[in-house]
């Protein structure tokens, strides 16, 4: 399968000249659970890509145990599953989801920003930033189907996709909380939640750090749909198929006609916002922050 | 009747960035189809300008059977009655509406949009710009009774009104649908739909090239009102009022206050947005999806 | 205590050149009305200022009868507090309301307006800058209990808070309604209200110089609760509680975030902004119109 060659090279490609993959992981095919219906898979141990050339859509699960968090490794296998997809015409449409019961993400992994070297911060941001941009204007229909708690940089990624639907299930609630941690989401984090749910309730929701349950979120715009949880992928796959309808040439102009004003901000200051990113992350006091939280987080799960 | 007397001359003076009406066109008067209460009409076989020089108003309808389509000549025709009524202090006010049973405009000619000359796509798409930006920055108020499907060019023109009354019939839906033809609207007609429903909601109208129905379009704020069909007229009427008492210099400066950054964003780059237009138009595959288009609609009719 | 230390030199200092405060008043501290619960006041005749230095609360109630119109004095006083409270690290969060009984306040002081000289027009609106600046960038947690009416400025200081609590009372009325007095809000309120309600809200209203009643105002989004008139305190401090219960640091950021863009806009242009005041308040014709006014007010009391 043509998808799956040369992995390391486009890694290298993809995220040069900041990143490294030393242990990229080339994907793994393989018949679906259900076997037989064209379905093919590949992958990697932390993101499993279910593939329906059929169809033209794709399914990415994040299954990074227990909490989906964001890692180096698994935002460079996003970002190079992502390209993959983009690449092959066979496929038109993604779906976003999580393998891990009841996360979608909890976000960045904040053992990436915490007592590493500032090569490793900075290769760290570059690759969320990279992520941020892949999503935000791909040429995909992203679909996020929301099987899970979504704070932070898990809400974040449901935020670039086309659609978002979200299991009605109160614990699953979603937001930029970075506040409650003591730390400040980025100024593109804040664009994709204004350009999703207005300045007013973002203003409000990121100062606050609130996370929104599955009514309110719909109320405010954050999510499209809210469904049963056993209903989240039928109707992240019924709103693609709505998505498909439209000639692709003509939504993905649209689509970068919305949102290209926005990616171009970041573009234009990449190197700026990772000195931005050190200067902040390698205080004292926020250093102090996050280990006290993840010590926290530790003592939990002892 | 004057008003036609060289309207292709007209048109090509207007058209241009420098566009004068040296000697402004007089319409022709006449007493009102009920006569007697002061109303007096102009206009030109397409466009049919019906005045109130008592209360202020004017009332401009669209008469292009058989869907009001926006030819090089109505688009003319338009602009001309326009400056003709903001240039006349006797006229404050105006009511946009159909002459065309159940269409209140379905936008865009695409008859001249293909098969056409380089000059001729350039000398329509000024006249695009043209249109819209007299009515997006007009002094007087523009409120769109809106009698009738609007799709694409339909929709923008009542989105560039001050306020915009919606006839409760389920067939009359509204919406910037160019995507579902493989054709993308130009930035300023995103702009205008932003600036009225907000990015989120635009980024996915225009994505699906969504068509709201009555209820839907004044959920999202698409619309401000929503009458049975009998009282359209009168409801727009009722609005104008409202909006007269407001005294005219300080809504005006307050509109331009409202309004001037997005159609600056047009005016500082007109020839540009041309190019940009017949680059896109002259490509062999949107010509191609217009012509099957146009074959399909020929035979609907035949 | 401290804070209430060089009032005339902090005045002189921060609206430094053109400001002369030639009777600025030195604050009065005093035990709260209740007494006894670390309640400690400081402020002026026209800016009542009680601190709960253990709570890290202060409140600040506008008291200029009848109808707490922001005269140049009030300005000035308020800015001062503002100064203060916000350079005194017992302080994190500021309740903003009003001493005259049904009224938040009626705004700019229309007679700072009219009849003066171009030197003190010019000094009024530094002012008036000077007010928006200082409190849509506070660091402090700004929270609105708007127990009045509070059209135009009155609105405006509102607007500028992180949080709105509104009176359930049909007659207190918000909204900037500048243009039914023949004049026009500046860039940066039309800024502020869109960044609460969105683009076509402020658009039509600021238009129609709507005032909206309770329910109106929380169905746009300008207040974010509806209390009934004797919990409008009582619901702003709970909401106080929430806001404080975030890490300063972040949230000030966050806060920055959100609105740096907005500020800077009236920042880079002060001066320009102060010219283009000039000659659009020296117009014989916005004169006449404010004389008029000020008249019929005069009748009304009279």
């Amino acid at each position: 399968m043509a998808l799956m060659v040369g992995a390391r090279v486009l890694a290298r490609n993809l995220l040069r000249p900041w990143s490294r993959l030393p242990d990229a992981v080339p994907g793994r095919t393989g018949p679906a659970a259900g076997g037989g219906d064209g379905v093919r898979c590949f992958g990697s141990p932390r993101l499993l890509v279910e593939t329906d050339p059929a169809k033209g859509v794709a399914v990415i699960k994040l299954k990074n145990p227990p909490v989906n968090s964001l890692s180096l490794e698994v935002l460079t296998e996003f970002v190079i599953s992502l390209e993959k997809l983009e690449n092959d015409k066979t496929f038109r449409g993604v779906i976003l989801t999580s393998d891990c019961p009841g996360i979608f993400s909890a976000g960045l992994d904040l053992t990436e920003m915490c007592g590493k070297s500032q090569a490793h911060y900075a290769e760290y941001w570059r690759a969320v930033q990279e992520l941020w941009l892949r999503l935000y204007l791909s040429n995909l229909v992203l679909i996020a189907a929301i099987n899970g708690v979504s704070p932070a940089g898990g809400c974040l990624i449901s935020l670039t996709c086309d659609y978002r639907v979200l299991a009605d299930n109160p614990k699953y609630t979603m937001g930029l909380n970075e506040t409650l941690l003591g730390i400040v989401a980025p100024s593109w984090f804040k664009d994709t939640l204004v350009n999703t749910v207005g300045h007013r309730v973002a203003e409000r929701a990121m100062q606050l750090g609130l996370l929104f349950a599955p009514a309110e979120a719909l109320r405010v715009g954050m999510v499209d749909q809210v469904v049963p949880e056993d209903q989240v992928h039928s109707a992240a796959l019924s709103a693609m198929a709505q998505w498909l309808a439209v000639p692709d040439h003509a939504r993905q102009l649209t689509k970068n006609l919305m949102r290209k004003a926005t990616a171009d901000r970041l573009v234009k200051q990449r190197d700026a916002d990772v000195q931005y990113f050190l200067q902040f992350i390698s205080r004292d006091s926020i250093q102090k922050s996050l280990r006290v939280y993840l010590d926290k987080l530790r003592q939990k799960k002892g």
